[in-house]
Formats: structure tokens, sequence, C-alpha cells
């Protein structure tokens, strides 16, 4: 397996920001998408322990530093493109804010089998609906 | 599980794209991130195979229109903050246009284990190094 340099990552296709996968390494189970920029990156390298750009403050922030429920970095993955990360990762607690392990804790509705989705789907008329 | 209804996603945040991470639904193995318009995910449930608003291409496309390797979807997951999505499939040949099974092939350097990586970290003095 190859290996890529930080510098060659692909940080002008969003702004200076790379989306990051973040997998608990023993379970491959997805735990986040989020978001890392230079600095990000080079925290969570120099410490071991994940760092993020979190939009919604718009600064960089350890994950967990609040809650504790920290990750503890194992390894890093790059895409064939070099503008994607997947962080594996030793998750502490849980990785939602919700007090979900995963925050990919919900489905999308199910496939044509509800009213709704095909009334979203547009691709019944009303009279096939009623 | 709670469900979500396509129309509840955060189309807006990112301008009527949304991530989607694409995982393996037998190995949980990560193949891609890639990105979804509304279009792209209306053809994804209508079709059950996964199609993409490709960026390069600026247009949706299945997964596979050309290469043959398609990806059936199993399911789709939703994030907290419903930015983003997991399609949970089963792909047919490899999901990298490089023809890797994953489009994470290759790791970042080592943690601080190189001298490249040092100093693009710059966390070090030059005489360190040395």
């Amino acid at each position: 397996m190859s290996a890529v340099r930080p510098d060659e990552l692909d940080w002008e296709k969003m702004g200076g920001l790379i989306p990051v996968i973040t997998q608990e390494a023993d379970t491959m189970e997805v735990l986040t998408l989020a978001y890392t920029d230079n600095e990000a990156l080079e925290l969570t390298l120099k410490t071991g322990y994940a760092h993020y750009f979190r939009r919604s403050h718009g600064k960089v922030m350890k994950k967990g530093v609040t809650s504790g429920n920290v990750q503890k970095m194992v390894d890093i993955l790059v895409d064939c493109d070099n503008d994607s990360l997947i962080f594996l990762v030793n998750q502490t607690g849980p990785a939602c804010h919700l007090g979900e392990r995963t925050c990919f804790h919900r489905k999308l509705l199910p496939h044509l089998s509800s009213k709704a989705e095909r009334t979203f789907m547009g691709s019944l008329s009303r009279s096939e609906l009623d």
C-alpha cells in the first residue's frame, strides 16, 4: 500500500477543507462524516487524537474535548483523488452528540415502500396513491 | 431505528449536494465518498442502483454505467444532522476506477515516523531532524 503526504492532498477542491469518514477500527462501523483542514490534520497527527474543523463552530476542535468521547487514531487512509480521508479510530463512549454510538443511527425511508416516499418520488400519479 | 424522508435532508448546506459514504454491506468496507443531489437520490431509490452527482462531469451518473461495476442498493442511513448519507451496497467488481476494490487503498504517511512528515508538521526544529 503506497503512502501519501499531507501536502499532496487536494486542499483546494473544497476551499481548504477535506471530508473525513471516521470508522471504528475494531468493527469498521462508520461513526461520523466531518471535515479537516490543515491545522486539524496537523493536530491529529501530532497528538494521536482526532481533531476536526467544525463548520458549525468555525474552528478546529478536538473530538470529545467537552464530552470526553475522544477518538484515538489508529490509521489514516486516502482516496484515489486525494480529496477525502478515512480516520480509523478507537472511539471512547458514543460518537454522536445525541448519545448514540454512531451519528448514522437512522434510515432513509424504505425504498418505495410508503405513500410519503412515493409522493416525494413523483413516480406515481395521485390516483395510484389513493 | 427511526426513519427520515428525503425532503427532510439538508440540501442547502452544500448547495444542493449531500456527501455519500458508500460501504460494501457484506464487509462494511468503505468503497467511495461521493455526492448525491435530489435527482441522483431519486434515481437511486427508483432503480435500486446507486447514482451519484459526479462533480468532475457536472451531471448525475449511474455508478458503473460504463465499467459495469454497479452498486446494488441494500440500505441508506442518515446522520444526525441530516447532511450526510451512507449507501450500503453490494458492489459488482472493483469500486475504484484504478481497478482497486476501494478508492481508499493508500495510507497517509505514518504518524511522525518519517523526516518528510516531521518537516510538514513543523513541530521539530531543523537541528532535531538531522
